[in-house]
């Protein structure tokens, strides 16, 4: 199947797709004829065909033999989003490490529904791909394989990084860039020299627990800042929160937040700028997902709207390419040197041999021509996950819609013990992170985080029926 | 060339470097007859004359034609070795990492001679083995090498890790590993775990300068402790100190320490775990030289001797096989699952692919092998690089012998400014670690550390004819 006419079908598919979503086609609704579909659409009916195939096969429509396709009529109304928080304004000590690694520790059962973790599915990376790369790699160069690249990390592979960020905004000099393993230790030795202990940290409400992680280990507390599902942060709550308390920094991840899937706006991400460098307030962002929209357009970084090197971003590679590769990495100013200290200190450099393949990997073009197929896929799922996850829960069930990443946020009625819902999960194969752990004082306890990185399968079908009936029991 | 020949060869060189080493055979006198030597050793006189032609090469002997082989003449009598140091008892603040690290990077210089920092020739390393391995590796299960592996490590290298030590007297269970980012993150890990900020914890004098910075980063202070070239630690006085100081941990390089090489006796390794178990003083253990021995055996961990858990042994590949790769490790006991909690927090887990690929390369036998033949290396290395300086540098010169790793430890006459050395070294492509970073308070300010992990050629005799020369413009 060539690239174009891929993107014929997907055309279709978004299109119908949107409409059951917009609520203009409901349960039962007739699709418009392959030949209407065919005229509105300028591509020929052989391309709706496939799109509607494309659309059944994935659960959203069935045909009727001689009467056409018709909307699936266990889909019910599109779900409402989950609420904007609005945590209060406390300073808090944290205590959730053991917790957390505790529930990750249970996740780890080979053969339960991977709606846990939030992970892609290895079969929508390019396994083979990259291993052919590490082949040439160290074959090519096998001694500089072997031996240590310079502490902020091989250059090509910093080039290549810079390269893309800016193109996309941000002008970013290789030279400002440290490789890390994964964006946790990006984020740890951030944190690290740009607080001290007993300082506080602001954090998102709810926010990726292993934030809440680095903050407790570093001996820091932290104050939750209101969010909402579409845009993130709010920033008139931030801005009185910076205004009423010492915060050191903010810790935010404005693109495709974990677990909201939120995208802050352009216009925000620049207020929220302005208003932390007023505040003298560091900012500290994640942009682990970035790569990963669903719309036409990667979203800039928050860094980009800074001026003052006050905005430290940390990524990674982790949840695009190659979780196991352990590659992720800071861009800073005015912090780096210091950074660079702590990094030489703590591990030296990171290995030499995943460098070496992801900078290949890049600078071949494999990069994008992967993230291209895997963005389409990961909307797929998540569409097709919001979908079946509203068929089996209740019908006050509220689920986030967001515009890139793979994870959805799924508020239960009021009542839902998702505690319980976990251990009951774990007996019944079910994989879902609880609520509790995104917040310092464990609320939301109503909801669920599930992750859409696996293609719908039997066993992801299978797990979110079995949660369905998890739900009714404690309804 | 078998290795039975080789095996033969070696005989020959280490029978006439000893009898040079112990003075009974001094600079001019005659070697014995090929004949002789073939009589007294039992082997043919090719092998002699093949082991004679050896230490010609390596610059011990040179022959006369028609007279025989003779002790070279510019060797001078063995230098003596370093003195035993005494520091005073105090426990001090550390502020190394900033000058530590401005000289590794000035010493990151291409072409100077690379007697700096410790790291081996990579043409001394398994370079393409250990590639081959990586390619089957990646073919064989490129899904597994683009995941994550559990926290700890990936379990079949921990098996292999836990087998070779429990081969050496150290039973230890994989459950007891995890798998960290080279020793440094590994000591890293293990101090943070058995420490408070603000705690004091021992040092060897001299110390490896990382294991100073890491106690800064932490906000620890360090003691330091009398040691000597030849066994280590002096246990009178560590028992002196734990008696007078409240001291958390003892950091310890017991075998092959960095950088006086010393090998501690393993009833003093006894004493030193009863010791420190009696005072409730948690010992540390970085063993990452003990597969590096030149004597038959390899030397046992100081953990093989406690029965109590209070010793972690913190190790890596980093200077035996694969600098690059960035495996380390810790064997801990009872600390292990909040060291595995941070593991976790700080960077989820090691890069999968170095790891599978060494597990790999455990189980093919092809590390013992390449530790042989490169256990050879390195000793003759470092016996001639210490006959190489003691014959450019001032008579009072002493030089640590060591029986294990790949440093040396020159104490030069005192008036010599290592730092100026330093300096001046850089502008001649001379490279040196000065003595003043092996120590809190910056003593050591005559003493320099010698990498011996490059095989001799003519870019060493130069640097080290330079070096000579840069003594002689300060003495």
């Amino acid at each position: 199947m060539s690239q174009q006419s891929q993107f014929l079908y997907d055309r279709v598919y978004d299109l119908i797709v949107d409409q059951i979503r917009a609520g203009s086609l409901r349960p039962g609704d007739k699709l418009p004829s392959l030949r209407r579909m065919s005229l509105q659409l300028n591509v020929s009916i052989a391309t709706v065909m496939q799109g509607y195939v494309n659309l059944e096969r994935e659960g959203f429509i069935r045909s009727r033999p001689q009467s056409g396709f018709f909307v699936n009529s266990n889909h019910r109304a599109a779900p409402q989003l989950p609420s904007a928080t609005s945590p209060k304004p406390i300073v808090r000590d944290i205590k959730m490490t053991s917790i957390v690694l505790e529930m990750l520790r249970l996740s780890r059962q080979p053969n339960s529904a991977p709606m846990g973790t939030a992970n892609p599915a290895s079969s929508l990376l390019p396994v083979r791909a990259l291993g052919r790369t590490a082949h040439r790699v160290v074959t090519r160069n096998p001694a500089a394989a072997i031996d240590y690249t310079e502490p902020a990390g091989h250059h090509e592979l910093r080039r290549q990084i810079a390269y893309r960020m800016s193109a996309n905004a941000t002008v970013v000099d290789p030279e400002q860039i440290i490789i890390t393993n994964g964006a946790s230790e990006a984020m740890a030795l951030t944190l690290k020299s740009v607080t001290s202990p007993g300082d506080t940290v602001a954090v998102e409400s709810p926010t990726y627990f292993l934030l809440l992680q680095l903050i407790e280990d570093l001996g820091l507390k932290a104050i939750e800042v209101p969010s909402d599902p579409t845009n993130g942060l709010n920033l008139d709550a931030f801005e009185e929160i910076v205004s009423d308390f010492p915060i050191s920094a903010m810790l935010c991840v404005v693109n495709f937040n974990n677990p909201y899937g939120s995208l802050m706006p352009d216009a925000s991400k620049e207020r929220l700028v302005a208003i932390a460098n007023r505040a003298g307030v560091r900012l500290v962002e994640d942009d682990i997902y970035g790569d990963l929209h669903f719309g036409p357009y990667r979203p800039r970084p928050l860094q980009s709207f800074d001026r003052q090197g006050n905005v430290v971003l940390c990524s990674s590679f982790s949840k695009t390419l190659a979780p196991g590769y352990r590659i992720g990495w800071i861009v800073a100013d005015r912090d780096r040197e210091e950074m660079l200290s702590r990094k030489h200190t703590l591990s030296i450099a990171n290995s030499s041999i995943t460098q070496m393949t992801i900078a290949e990997f890049l600078a071949s073009g494999g990069y994008d021509r992967h993230l291209k197929q895997f963005r389409r896929a990961l909307k797929q799922q998540v569409d097709r996950m919001r979908y079946e996850l509203a068929a089996v829960l209740p019908a006050t069930t509220r689920i986030s819609q967001p515009q890139g990443g793979f994870v959805l946020w799924v508020e239960l009625p009021r009542g839902i013990d998702v505690t319980k819902l976990f251990h009951r999960g774990l007996e019944e194969g079910v994989n879902v992170m609880p609520g509790t752990i995104f917040s310092p004082t464990r609320k939301f306890r109503n909801c669920i985080r599930v992750n859409c990185g696996h293609p719908f399968d039997s066993v992801i079908e299978g797990g979110i029926a079995r949660l369905g009936q998890l739900v009714d029991e404690q309804n």
